[in-house]
């Protein structure tokens, strides 16, 4: 099956907004073995709108649009659609109903100007909305068929899926593209690419085929699996066995493959060994805590963090010897040491964490350039300390601190 | 002048990947009075592609096409687009030599493959790539400009402005859609429009009419202006009376007319004023800290933080009396100055900040919900402490919670 998907809307066509409803529809569509050959976004403008369902209609199987189903005058595309198919138009009383008793709900009148969502093409088959009062719309037509959706992700979403597992899905006959994603730190794009190359050219031609997508963001790697196969449960088989394969192959530089987060993959692992954590960030600025912190639960075993941006904090606060500094500097592997030292011994917790570094843009020197981070990770077992020389702005140098610093815990907790 | 905006790429179809070239393209286009009516995404796919410009030439004043003009098979627009002029297509010498000596200054050998950059449509002009090795193109046919740019927005964005510079621009007159930016913290989206309505209703029948749009992001608000002006002068105008009338009617609940971000105006009233700050944080659990230090140059006036997310970091930490969380609970007033207070006078800072609060999932009472958060400033002027009640999920919750500790302080300021 081919799809379009349309998002209608002007304010997605101003330099604030894109249409990210797209990106769900699309993962459905795929799930379901509906490939998406074009996606399209519209303004409010009835004579665009309609251009694109009739050259839609009659070329591809299924086309799906969100937006423009409200009650007001900009809300053009039941009226787009009624053009192209030139049916009449029945107003639903069910609907109006429905809409009034929303309304009479919240202690609000249903205005006039409502009667315009209740308004059903004829032949079309109306889409129920649990979660706001615009009705989806379902027609057929020369072959294709066309889903109106409302635009509010909260609204869409649930309407989605029923029209997935009512409509479309049981004409896909449990075929479908399934995936998986591998998240990855502490390499590159190109020596993650070198290795996994390799293992992943063999699949594009088995049974099963499986195609691979290596993806950089914020300087980290994710490699997205897709298998087309003709069921779930073939698509899961050969997709595990491909997980695998690359896990072993690449090592333990892969730290989730299931979509959880890093802090979520470290979190897991403290918890698994009971342990609490403490971080000391200098560069970093507080992010390592914020994102440790972002995981539901973490206070069972996140501690306190210190964010020590001058010397003096570092010293009074952590007791990092006002020596060290001098003779190594305040970015320096004896000072990432002592400050994770420092917050260990002052929280009583089992994990320690220093970093300091230099974000920049200001305060990098020929020796220690911008992106110099030095971080120390004690745990109850091991003591290590290293240095990055990371890339990218002072918001990319800041992530990526935290990142590695989660992921030298992670590597010393899977190896203790 | 109307245009569309054509995105080329399959991973631009897949759940992972929104095209956002196509907004820094509206905003130029905007700019110059050019209208995008349009936007498309298409696959790596000629037959697609060719049937889009197809359509669009003779029918729209410009396209710009970002993606595919790579040296693989994959890279098809250049193809696509020979096929819809139907003409024939010469080697430019001068390319080649321009990628060979790119390949040459990085020790690398140019390959055959990179010939294909090379292929220039015959009445093509071609358009200089400073960042990378594919050439922009630019053709016009039947009334249609259109410009070929490479997808990679590092590449594209130098190429984009020599466009608008040199081939677009001048068309436009100096005519053009100018825009501004309100930011708002502290208000609801309907609290804002049911003030800035009645200002902004005006507008719209002013001789440089000003459209108005209220968008809520992360619960803030923004309010966008837009002024179709006959040239730069005579918007800038209209917009700097709107920006002061609406900042006059909303008051000092706007932050920022000049796009900065909440931590950027409060790091520099910071500076102006000469004060340092330190910050002791809870359930927003570093991000305070996190996003003050995300502004370059904050070192100047950014002292520590703390995350005290047990109790007992909070009374060895920050001096908060073991008695005050007794009695009133470690979320609340009392504690979250204690906090501030600890913090202030630990760091020796002019500011100190205290935030405490239930972040969620879990840890709810039904006299203190989740998102219910206290947050006490304390300046060398004023002492305000504040309860808020923050709807949404925990993510959500820390943000606003360091949102409104940096909006208190900033009133104050402005106030001191």
């Amino acid at each position: 099956m081919k799809a379009w998907i349309v998002a209608v809307g002007s304010e997605l066509l101003t330099p604030f907004r894109v249409d990210t409803n797209s990106l769900a529809i699309t993962e459905r569509l795929n799930a379901i073995g509906c490939d998406v050959r074009l996606k399209l976004v519209v303004g409010d403008d009835v004579d665009e709108l309609a251009a694109v369902f009739a050259r839609g209609i009659g070329s591809v199987d299924v086309i799906v649009c969100t937006g423009g189903l409200g009650p007001t005058e900009d809300d053009i595309t039941r009226d787009a659609l009624v053009r192209v198919l030139d049916v009449p138009v029945d107003v639903d009383e069910a609907i109006v109903d429905h809409i009034r008793q929303r309304f009479e709900r919240r202690g609000l009148t249903m205005q006039a100007i409502n009667r315009r969502q209740a308004m059903v093409p004829r032949g079309a088959v109306v889409l129920q909305n649990s979660k706001g009062t615009a009705p989806g719309l379902w027609i057929e037509r020369d072959g294709t068929s066309v889903a109106l959706l409302p635009g509010p992700p909260r609204e869409m979403t649930p309407m989605l899926e029923a029209l997935i597992a009512e409509r479309l899905g049981p004409r896909s006959g449990g075929a479908g593209v399934f995936r998986r994603v591998l998240k990855i730190t502490g390499r590159t794009e190109s020596d993650v690419d070198a290795r996994a190359q390799p293992i992943y050219s063999k699949w594009a031609a088995s049974p099963v085929p499986i195609s691979t997508t290596i993806l950089a963001v914020m300087g980290q790697i994710e490699l997205h699996l897709s298998a087309a196969a003709p069921s779930r449960a073939e698509g899961d088989h050969a997709l595990e066995m491909a997980v695998r394969e690359l896990v072993e192959g690449l090592g333990s530089v892969v730290y989730s493959v299931d979509g959880r987060s890093l802090e979520a993959v470290v979190g897991d692992l403290l918890r698994s060994k009971n342990l609490s954590i403490a971080v000391a960030e200098s560069c970093s600025g507080g992010l390592l805590a914020s994102r440790l912190t972002d995981v539901p639960g973490s206070s069972d075993y996140f501690e306190r963090g210190a964010v020590t941006y001058s010397n003096q904090s570092k010293v009074k606060w952590l007791g990092v010897p006002e020596a060290l500094i001098a003779e190594h500097g305040a970015v320096s592997e004896p000072v990432a040491r002592a400050m994770a030292d420092g917050i260990r011994t002052r929280a009583g917790s089992d994990v320690g964490i220093g970093v300091t570094g230099i974000a920049g843009p200001g305060g990098g020197t020929p020796e220690k350039p911008v992106g110099t981070v030095a971080i120390a990770v004690i745990t109850p077992a091991a003591d290590h300390v290293r240095t990055f020389q990371l890339l990218g702005g002072r918001d990319l140098v800041k992530f990526q601190s935290a990142q590695a610093a989660m992921n030298m815990l992670r590597l010393m907790l899977l190896d203790a």
